[in-house]
């Protein structure tokens, strides 16, 4: 019996992930991972140098079509079969051998691995290896503590609508928010809307060449970053920040 | 010229230190921590069999005093003093040789070492190593996804007043609260309010030997778990939930 490895990989600099990921994947004979089609995918760019000439790849490319809006209903059932094939797939390999499963950041932090998660629990042995999530490395990038004291810190998508963006700004110390991509004008917005905006970093590409730290107001409206998010820092609520 | 080099070292277990982190505890001839007077110091704990028989330990102990309430501004002054003090010294140390300052978790997630590193800005070069924070080693231990999907994620400190916690408890999917310790009684309290008490875990020295996972609502009221951290999973909002 093999068991299922989900290995985070975190931010992107292979030297960021952990000791025991570096040896799991080093070791990998086995490696699967999410990719869109006709692409690279990112997990399996992290590892690039460290995978043996041996190894067997399996990468599970996400269904595209351009009849369906990707947040349509038919669309999330086209995601639920691929990702019922996939975990059927994996528990099938995983009888005999290990399978590394590639994630980005933290596997159980917004990680996509949590849908075949969820359809194998139960059914084969699965091991997760904690990850620096990409946010961690993003507010690196910027050199700054995102929060001290006694601050609130608020992790947001920018895929949630605005209004509710906007009062979660005013209302939190720290912010980070995720999946900013074709919401970044929104999300620009509601930090506006919510004073916050000249506090705002944009970090795209974290800890990765070609990594880029610029205060979002001055960025061009039209830009539209690659792995970007979005940060706002805390500035140490009371009582560790009364020095 | 040295440099200081704060070294995130991740949530307890040596083998989730990152590739980097690993490698400059090990090269380290010169290593600064804090810790509480009477304590090894958690950050020093966490290397114990990594460091090289030559090197030089700096403890920075924080002040204690029976005295003064831990939590008045006299004691914050006395805090802000002994801050003054080690980064007068680091700065001074650092004029000829390179500094590791051992940091649990990420250093920039609420790390001490952010009191060292706003007095050191400028008269010294500073490099930070990210680490998995201790949270994220504390979810691994339940083993379930934290947040899914477009699930908001806070991060709230117990040492907060009880209504701000009741009212954010109510109104984020994922909960992580810190600073328990003292707080756990009213965490607990806030979180029943809120009608989260259910779903709540407490992870105690999470990665570390000794971990426990326990449902809150299952521990005795009088249990103060030292290194401890409570968690709310989210349930994964729509879209990427409705599968």
């Amino acid at each position: 019996m093999g068991r299922i490895i989900c290995c985070g990989l975190g931010p992107g600099d292979p030297d960021l992930m952990s000791v025991r990921a570096d040896r799991t994947v080093r070791g990998a004979k086995h490696v699967a991972y999410f990719r869109k089609k006709g692409r690279p995918g990112q997990a399996r760019c992290i590892v690039e140098s460290m995978l043996g000439s041996d190894v067997a790849e399996y990468p599970m490319e996400y269904p595209v079509t351009t009849e369906i809006a990707f947040d349509s209903p038919d669309y999330v059932q086209l995601l639920a079969g691929f990702y019922d094939e996939w975990a059927e797939r994996l528990a099938r390999l995983a009888r005999a051998v290990d399978v590394v499963v590639l994630c980005e950041g933290d596997p159980y932090f917004y990680g996509s691995f949590m849908h075949l998660h969820t359809r194998l629990q139960g059914r084969v042995e699965i091991e997760v290896i904690a990850g620096i999530p990409g946010m961690v490395g993003c507010w690196n990038g910027v050199g700054q503590p995102i929060a001290l004291g006694d601050d609130v810190t608020t992790v947001l998508m920018g895929t949630l609508p605005e209004s509710e963006l906007e009062r979660r700004m005013r209302d939190s110390d720290a912010l980070v928010v995720m999946k900013t991509g074709r919401n970044l004008a929104k999300v620009r917005r509601a930090l506006a809307s919510a004073g916050r905006l000249d506090d705002a970093w944009l970090v795209e590409r974290g800890t990765m060449p070609g990594e880029r730290v610029v205060r979002l107001a001055d960025i061009d409206a039209a830009d539209c970053p690659y792995f970007a998010i979005v940060l706002v820092h805390g500035k140490g609520r009371l009582p560790d920040a009364a020095e």
